[in-house]
């Protein structure tokens, strides 16, 4: 009746692949309907395998026992990966064995043929090292990157694995993306829905871990989530009482749930999941009636389950001495079995609730065509979003500036891009962490984000929370469905979501991270507020797109490139202070090469000297070098407004740009020097800030660290001199 | 009775100067002993300046009227200081001004004369932005830097300002920093207090705002305090309902009282606090019998009191009309005062405490006197952690490694380090965010930091909470006791604490941060724990010493600088895998020097070529040179371990060990190229990461991207060629 399993004994090879390979043509063979599970041929076949001879068995009990069966294997392939790839964090999957199972066998809508479908549930593993669980369940429920040539990584990403909807593993980040996909749901949903069309209906499922539960940002964000009121999020707290170090109460005593209710969280405890399943499918569905507030089920599970190192910390990584593999597998009645088995029926349970996905996805495309027939304007708009937020032509949209217009400060032009960006992008939507006056962040055509008021508004208002504004952003980037969130605070305050933006980066988000107040240059706030190493640091986060435009045309640019580029996230640094004037030589598309001439005297030959700057010290380059021309120098101005595009151009136009044989260089910019030198070279000279900032008015601090036009003249003439 | 007011109502230029002083000659007039409020000379003053004639008041009703008085004036001062300077925040100082006047005239033991003396309570605004209530309510007491001249920065500042015990402006830091003060009294508490001598007995008093609350960092030290049984830490919640961008309900809607007695704290509400002083001073009272649990109070204020933008997210910041600062004026009869006026009996009112303080200071330089003749051997102890918490020669105590050792990898070597000083140092004390295993950061011969069993512990277990950890650690460092506090997680988790970091540099708060796994040579773990640009990021942070050592010697150096600055903070990056070998030109006396010549063979020429390496990397520098050596090369080996160290050395010496005339050139080192190039010149070759890692084995890993001996070889002969 099923087909050979030949290849479900082969080595897994952890984390670099998994020879493992799910049997396809049996779906064939018992292609019933819906509720398979009930039907005889099924039955007749795990009665078989669990050699279980009394047919009378009622039809739910019997699914109890086969559902126990089935964590018996997820638990053995745990242990078999562990074994076999030397290492790993086996204690987790092994003791979450059952959540994972019955999310994935009898609770969660998706289709592994079409992993991305748009309206799947998604699920997080926030505690990211337990990642052998949610491998093991992508791989019985047939994803193809789970299979032959695996692609497994130590900890969850979103980029090399399909059914892995974020990269996870620095912990308390999943339940900060999560919140952002639960935002996207509940978001889109308003947008989109009618009475009689429900075309974005998902949950969220997220797993946390201790570790998640102790880091600020889950606190953050969970915070935020039942302010927001999203119901269908569902956290699963794995209250393990283990980490690293040992038993939780060396640094852990709270009430959680006491604490998550707090919050406006409605929680449920699962108290003996391991022998009784049933009690978390029925927290899963006390969650479903919910509708004003995020569930939080606290399951209460044995680390390192079935291991002689269970409830232990020691089972939280490493390997198992073979007697305790021995022990485990007799416990489970496996110990005939190879290594890497995977019980046939397995793979024919897990097919029941994929098949349920593939019917659910199918019907959910007749509902779109149903939508587009009857509500065809916002079905275009839902279409753009599918089709990943961005029209023809939208660039066209962001404004020009001409020398004649008034001067504004970096974060003014932003303010202006934005919000005309806001009217040709559907998916723009973002907040700041309560500077939206400041950083000039708002969409004032439209609502804030607020339910049961206006949950379709595209402004959010994060309160507080760097670090959950960044991870939720996170989410909404990831969400799959076009959204293209911005989030905004001071760049100093990058400082508080940096591992959120490295995750931008690693995991493809193309978050618009909005950074005003970006040099000593917003003055009365002093040191505590202004930044000096924030550029550097961040420029040097691989895939992160830094830029520091100098006037509007160059934030412009910014944003064209920003938006342009969906999987990868762009940070812009802007000004507080009012920028010198609207500069002649920039331009969006000098922007879009990182690095370009904005102004040069020197004809055919080469320049004497180059300044370069960014940002607000551009128009002192500008000054300096018109001072400059006038005593008859050649001068070159370049602003060097993003290093990594620049770094991506061609040898030749980078030659063009700084040639090699202009030895004589000034870059200017109220940040740390770090990296100056790859562009002024050994002889060139490097204004920078070399220490922390002062309070005091802004030209009182821009010319207590030397960034005038006097001292870039000065300094630019003595390397003239020599 | 009074002597001359003069300089009262001279000008406050803020954030720059205080040009107000306050008058001390008045002290030797009225130097009553303590209850000074009820005296009659006093009391026959206030009756004077307040003109109430009805004498029979009673004492406790009088006081009511004066601290009434006392806190308009106190609310004048912020009004005058935000005008004046034109710039500031101004709303909580006005909501908190009775907060701060019962605090600093009624509650906390303090000497102005000596602002550092060890016993004193400490104060601290988390919500750093509100600073003018504590520069108003130091000036008042008597603080010497906030008199003329003053030094008032725009956030609060320890290293500008007396009376300052932290750096705060970056919202939650200070709460962090709180619990770090309340754990260094506990602690040194159950060490040295003794039944008949209670030598550390003080109380910490930390003000924390809404954004405070909502940010990650503050609940993590919250769930810490109340696990740590911190009872004498007092939180004061400014319950006001304004955050910048609106009323708190935009993005808050926690029960905060629910939720930090969900954590294990005490929690109290102060309802009227404008009209009723005395219910703040009943929270207080009613924490002070707390002998389990840290206290929260909550005290509900209106935001600008007094303005007309009271109560509105309005008065956060910025200045007041002038018909607004006139009726504030006539609200608390005040009209005909200049600005600045400060009344001169308030003076005498605060100096009734701190005359109290003063008082305090003297006793307990008798009880150290007692506790010196009683406790001889614990007083010589307490007496090494008063004058910073070095004896001398204790850097002899730091192991050293011969090349026939077994080689180990560096966070190997640091723990050795770590726990040979502890022997001698008793002032280091610290843990690691639950990673004490991996991060090998744990004195074996002391106990864990745990009340009631072990506060005398000197492990901290912080769970998993790398924010907090370095927000407390510099906490531990400023209380100024002599503590040396050092703080451990993995590098790539340095992200989830940059800025308190940043604040540590900021502040002098001489943490040593032990990073370890830190490079992609992690291995398994893959890319999100792999760090690549937190090197860069983190050297370019003013005034933190980041080290890179390559083994044991240079481990044991970087120890060496790291303790003996005190007021520095350290970051020592480690690796998790093996290094190859102990390298004989290794010495802790060159890592004070930050770089130097490992090898040479070029006598009296100069090198041909130069590698410069860190880290784990630096043996293959050094492998790769012994290859070329043998084809006849003059190859120079340079560890380059901190790059701040190497930058303070003298001009000679910088050329000595990099000469000019050397432009070939090749750096080693498994992170980011950011800032190499300063070393390696514009021909060097920077061999480094510019992607994020994979997850593999340790030696795939380095294989795959290049770092072999072999790949250094290569690049050195092509340049070579060259």
């Amino acid at each position: 009746m099923i087909t050979q399993l030949s290849s479900s004994s082969l080595l897994w090879q952890y984390p670099i692949s998994l020879p493992l390979l799910r049997p396809t043509k049996f779906t064939t063979q018992i292609n019933n309907k819906s509720k398979t599970v009930t039907s005889y041929d099924h039955k007749l076949c795990w009665q078989e395998e669990l050699k279980v001879q009394d047919k009378h068995t009622d039809d739910e009990s019997f699914q109890r026992i086969v559902d126990k069966r089935c964590v018996d294997n997820v638990r053995m392939l745990v242990v078999d990966s562990v074994q076999h790839a030397k290492t790993g964090h086996p204690g987790m999957a092994l003791g979450m064995a059952e959540v994972g199972y019955v999310l994935f066998r009898h609770v969660m809508r998706y289709n592994p043929g079409n992993p991305k479908w748009f309206n799947r549930d998604r699920f997080l593993l926030s505690a990211g090292h337990a990642c052998l669980l949610h491998y093991v369940c992508l791989h019985i429920a047939g994803f193809q990157s789970l299979q032959l040539g695996s692609r497994t990584p130590g900890h969850p990403e979103n980029v090399v694995t399909d059914g892995v909807e974020v990269t996870t593993g620095p912990l308390g980040q999943g339940v900060a993306n999560a919140v952002g996909l639960a935002l996207a749901e509940a978001h889109l949903a308003a947008r989109f829905n009618k009475p009689d069309v429900v075309l974005v209906d998902h949950r969220t499922y997220c797993i946390m871990g201790d570790g998640c539960a102790m880091e600020g940002i889950s606190h953050e964000a969970a915070s935020l989530a039942a302010h927001w009121k999203l119901n269908k999020l569902t956290l699963i707290y794995d209250d393990n009482h283990s980490t690293i170090d040992g038993h939780t109460n060396l640094a852990f005593s709270e009430d959680i749930c006491a604490r998550f209710k707090a919050l406006g969280w409605n929680t449920v405890t699962v108290e003996n999941i391991h022998d009784n399943m049933d009690s978390f499918k029925d927290a899963l569905s006390y969650a479903f009636t919910e509708y004003q507030k995020p569930t939080l089920i606290r399951v209460k599970t044995i680390i390192g389950k079935l291991s002689e190192k269970e409830g232990t910390s020691k089972a939280h990584h490493g390997t198992f001495t073979e007697d305790d593999v021995r022990r485990m597998r007799q416990k489970v009645d496996w110990s005939e079995r190879e290594p890497f088995h995977v019980i046939p029926m397995v793979y024919r349970e897990m097919q029941i609730q994929t098949d349920h996905g593939e019917r659910m996805e199918e019907e959910w495309y007749s509902k779109l065509n149903y939508y587009q027939s009857k509500y065809p304007e916002e079905a275009a708009e839902f279409k753009i979003l599918l089709n990943g937020g961005l029209v023809h032509g939208w660039e066209t949209s962001l404004p020009k500036w001409s020398a004649s217009e008034p001067v504004d400060a970096t974060r003014g032009y932003s303010e202006k891009c934005l919000n005309q960006l806001a009217k040709v992008l559907p998916g723009l939507i973002g907040g700041s962490a309560d500077l939206a006056s400041s950083n000039k962040a708002y969409l004032h055509d439209y609502k804030d984000f607020s339910q049961p008021n206006s949950p379709w508004g595209r402004n959010i208002r994060y309160g507080i929370r760097e670090h959950a504004m960044a991870g939720i952003s996170n989410g909404l980037a990831l969400h799959g469905s076009g959204l293209i969130p911005f989030a905004a605070t001071f760049l100093t305050f990058s400082d508080y979501m940096k591992n959120s933006i490295r995750l931008s980066a690693l995991s493809h988000a193309g978050v618009i991270y909005i950074m005003t107040h970006d040099s000593i240059g917003l003055g009365e706030d002093g040191p505590t507020h202004q930044p000096v190493e924030q550029l550097a640091g961040l420029r040097a986060v691989p895939r992160l797109l830094v830029f520091r435009p100098a006037d509007g045309n160059e934030t412009a640019g910014a944003y064209k490139v920003a938006v342009a580029n969906r999987d990868v996230p762009s940070l812009i640094a802007l000004s507080r202070q009012k920028v010198a004037a609207h500069l002649e030589g920039t331009s969006a598309s000098g922007v879009e090469r990182g690095g370009y001439i904005v102004s040069d005297n020197s004809g055919k030959d080469l320049p004497e000297i180059i300044l370069i700057g960014t940002g607000s010290e551009l128009c002192l380059c500008e000054g300096s070098a018109k001072t400059l021309r006038k005593e008859g120098r050649r001068m070159r101005v370049v602003s060097l407004v993003s290093w990594q595009l620049f770094a991506q151009q061609p040898k030749e136009y980078k030659e063009n740009v700084l040639p090699a044989r202009v030895s004589k260089r000034v870059s200017v910019e109220a940040g740390s020097p770090m990296g100056w030198r790859e562009y002024v070279g050994g002889q060139g000279v490097v204004i920078g800030v070399e220490e922390f900032g002062a309070s005091g008015a802004y030209l009182d601090t821009f010319n207590k660290f030397g960034f005038t036009q006097e001292n870039v003249t000065r300094i630019a003439k003595s390397l003239l001199r020599e």
